[in-house]
């Protein structure tokens, strides 16, 4: 980039987030320098959003901003770490101010929000795209992983998966939706999704088993089975689905959205029978929004029990009501 | 990217670079867990190559493979940090095995050479770009900084700038090298150039400012002497150009290339008079390729004096013999 505009973007970049007392030498060197706590573990998390595979061209900068760092406190989410530091690497067309101004504002509200300091990056010239790197601590061995379901673990959902998806269909002009209420919050969903991080802390010692929802429900839970080594049965009627995608695309498709939607950034993990009351207690004392969804089985592979049937989760999607 | 091209790819990065005891969860979650060592600060930096912007079109996939590494590495060499943890978001315009072979080897072979793990990273379907975050450990307090120079400090360069502009130049074909010998060391210098971290780690203690010459010597001296608030003189006569060089351009381009060139991943650092003792210690005990160029001094700006004048650098380069 020309000089000037590097001025420019260090002007939005250069303190971004959260003030924080363990980052010694932030933006603006080779590297920055921070001090890690005393017996922690750091998760460590890295997710790019490229224009036309991640967003549709065109999408609000806001939206680009606080979903590059949204993915990534999702991602730290589901480990149970407590975001701590940020690094973005930016690509753009060109540098445009107002943009910039969006883009970094709603970053930064984002990252202050969860307590996270942006502590480096590049940005180059090219095609838009965001990476970001994001830092989390959490206590000696308690991160979430993948593995560590057992058979006859309960299967629980954050939120209301499904509403990001239909949005998104709606910004692409894919589905039509009468209400405007509805459409709108349906946008907002995949606009500005709420990474569940508050939850995930919480789940340390509690799930075990976690994954936050990019690819969809049914995919993401068949990923966390071949982890743990069994298979998952969800019962359709139980899924969380909101009231906006009810009213937009009614049931059936309702739940289709929720099972292979993705984007959702919700939290999709697994609690021990032994701990359920435990995990009833969390709930009662404001954890957020969490729903039992099913029960780890022996085997493999994902059932979804519908009323006339079973949909059979395949890789690429479910085929409905096999047997 | 579809099922089978992310398995493919997850075959060359699953286990890249060194085994290290401090990774308690690898690439493969949602995020990787590491253990930092006690009373230690971490060293955090992140840089992106593109095609067409940091290496031309047509690359060969190991040189893209090293230099996404090696630019990292330079970084963590420029704050004096042991590199330790990598994170690599590639983007690919398709997953092509031959060349995801001959890039991850080189990427593999340059971090076991630094005992660096691949913990984690993305990869997305695009324009080809490579960005790498990387995690490095240095005592508390010691990390080399552009600030920190003095007037009178004395101002060393490592290796042979100008070379890696050079061999970029043949590469493009805007230079013609007679001699083939001398065209292929300035091609390797471009295409793979050597990250400093050993000399980086040696400076602590010696150094007083440290900055990795990515944008040519006098600019990035330039910034160095900015964050230091104090300007530099530079004897041209002392600038250690390569035989190579000499050889491919003659004396007067090769200080040019040296003085504008890029890319080169040398370090550039300032000693205190009251440390060249110790400096000098150091190379004699095999510290590395390092030339002593010039001094800090009152004011700011570089200028460079060579036989018959003063060069001024200028911001987007020297204006010549300048009085």
């Amino acid at each position: 980039m020309p000089q000037g505009e590097f001025e420019l973007i260090a002007r939005y970049f250069s303190r971004l987030g959260a003030e924080r007392a363990d980052v010694r030498i932030g933006v603006g060197d080779d590297g920055a320098v921070v001090m890690p706590p005393s017996s922690r573990e750091l998760v460590v998390v890295m997710d790019s959003l490229l224009e036309g595979v991640h967003f549709p061209a065109g999408s609000p900068a806001a939206s680009i901003g606080h979903r590059s760092f949204a993915v990534n406190l999702s991602d730290l989410a589901a480990m149970g770490a407590e975001p701590a530091w940020a690094l973005l690497a930016l690509t753009l067309p060109s540098a445009d101010e107002e943009w910039l101004a969006q883009f970094s504002r709603a970053a930064g509200d984002l990252c202050r929000k969860h307590g996270v300091a942006l502590i480096g990056g590049d940005t180059t010239r090219g095609p838009l795209a965001a990476t970001v790197t994001m830092v989390g601590i959490a206590p000696i061995g308690v991160a979430l992983e993948r593995k560590g379901g057992q058979v006859g673990d309960a299967i629980f959902v954050s939120g209301s998966p499904g509403d990001s998806a239909a949005g998104l269909a709606l910004e692409q002009g894919r589905l039509h939706v009468a209400d405007a209420m509805s459409a709108q919050i349906l946008r907002d969903r995949f606009l500005f999704p709420t990474p569940r991080c508050g939850i995930g802390v919480a789940l340390r010692g509690l799930a075990s088993a976690c994954i936050d929802v990019s690819d969809g429900l049914g995919g993401d839970l068949e990923k966390l089975c071949a982890a743990s080594g069994c298979g998952a049965e969800v019962d359709a009627a139980a899924l969380p689905v909101s009231e906006a995608l009810l009213s937009a695309v009614g049931r059936e498709a309702a739940r289709e959205y929720a099972l292979t939607g993705g984007e959702d950034y919700e939290l999709l993990f697994t609690v021990p029978l032994a701990r359920l009351g435990a995990m009833t207690s969390a709930i009662a004392r404001g954890l957020g929004p969490v729903k039992r969804i099913g029960s780890l089985v022996a085997g493999k592979g994902v059932k979804v029990f519908a009323r006339g049937g079973v949909m059979q989760f395949s890789g690429s999607g479910f085929d409905h009501f096999a047997t």
